[in-house]
């Protein structure tokens, strides 16, 4: 028999490798998805192609959407990414780097190739300790959409299809999610977190992303593989 | 005070320049939406370009994303349009017209721009009675979208603006849907409902959405403007 299929949403971050690899591991088919979505560099497509193919994904697409016709957002529009915010800004309000209805959109089209692939299973690797200020990275959000999901599709509807989102990272601290991907042999340093690297994909070191993976490191006890420009 | 914004999504289809013209009688100002997503043909699109200007929309959006990458639908793959189907089959289980997903992704990015834009609410053209087999044309479809519409965006959940999606044919019978049209002086010969139009725009006549189509305006006891190939 063969191995059921998972969809995982994959953007090449810290987090989204490590949800695959816990796919992998519970021994799903895994089928990466990825998206080309207005990001103002192409080196997080570059990152996630390369998880993908080191964690071993069966399959990795990559599906174009533009979100920057409707922009709102520093990582869609020209609008700076916020540097040097340190830890108590992180937790205050929700960013500038929140890109509209941004997880609601991955999901949405996750289902598409769950329902056209025949799998049950859509892993996403959204945080809500770290991330608090998302409103779509939080246990209610991934609630309403397994409702939802389960109510959209002819799979769910008329073949009896449960569909499961599994967020596995939702209560970690970086620390243990890192800790927990190391366990799982992942080299990190394939993958890339900034939301505003260089063009030959240094990660800043100063954005929100930098500085909550600098520090997951400090945290997990472990060095950092990660080419920060500054 | 200017008007509150809506976003209506369009599809240059009978139901959803009905809907425009009712979130334009309904005093909004209206932000229509459509997709170019892999359809057979541009007609479609064309005809939402008509329809949106005709109307009055303040402004028409038009997304590119490719749902052809998943394939699963006659209206995105290389699977044959049915034709000839009578009115029985139309009751009967989820078509293969059906396309995976498709009203979660578009009411996903509709969710987007109404965020981006300031807009509480979301008009859709579903209709549970004629598209009974579409899972996502369903009213506790809708219910699930609203609540996870609530909870998904910064404007819901941090600024207090509650999101209501409206369906307002939901309920209605296609005859019913082009009364209320004709009452509001729409002019149904610039939309397009057809599966598979020929190069030229014409409607095929025989695939299920112009068979209830043509049924609407025999039973709404209306001369049909559209130009059907046979």
């Amino acid at each position: 028999m063969s191995s059921p299929s998972a969809v995982v949403l994959l953007s090449g971050g810290l987090d989204s490798a490590t949800c695959l690899a816990m796919a992998r591991q519970r021994g799903f088919r895994t089928l990466a998805l990825s998206f080309r979505y207005g990001q103002r560099h192409a080196a997080e497509l570059a990152a996630a192609a390369r998880v993908a193919a080191a964690l071993g994904a069966d399959r990795h697409q990559i599906v174009d959407i533009d979100l920057r016709a409707f922009g709102g957002s520093a990582l869609t529009a020209d609008i700076p990414v916020p540097k040097d915010r340190g830890g108590a800004a992180l937790a205050e309000g929700v960013p500038i780097t929140y890109v509209p209805a941004r997880n609601t959109i991955f999901l949405a089209f996750a289902l598409a190739l769950a329902e056209v692939e025949g799998a049950g299973d859509i892993f996403i690797g959204v945080n809500a300790l770290d991330y608090s200020g998302y409103p779509d990275c939080r246990p209610q959000f991934i609630d309403a959409f397994t409702a939802l999901a389960n109510l959209a599709t002819k799979a769910a509807t008329e073949d009896g299809c449960r569909l499961a989102i599994h967020a596995p990272l939702l209560a970690m601290r970086k620390a243990e999610i890192i800790l927990a991907g190391r366990a799982l042999g992942i080299d990190y340093a394939m993958t890339l977190s900034c939301y505003d690297p260089s063009a030959d994909g240094l990660a800043c070191g100063r954005c929100d992303a930098c500085q909550l993976r600098r520090k997951g490191f400090i945290d997990a006890g472990l060095p950092d593989p990660t080419r920060y420009a500054v």
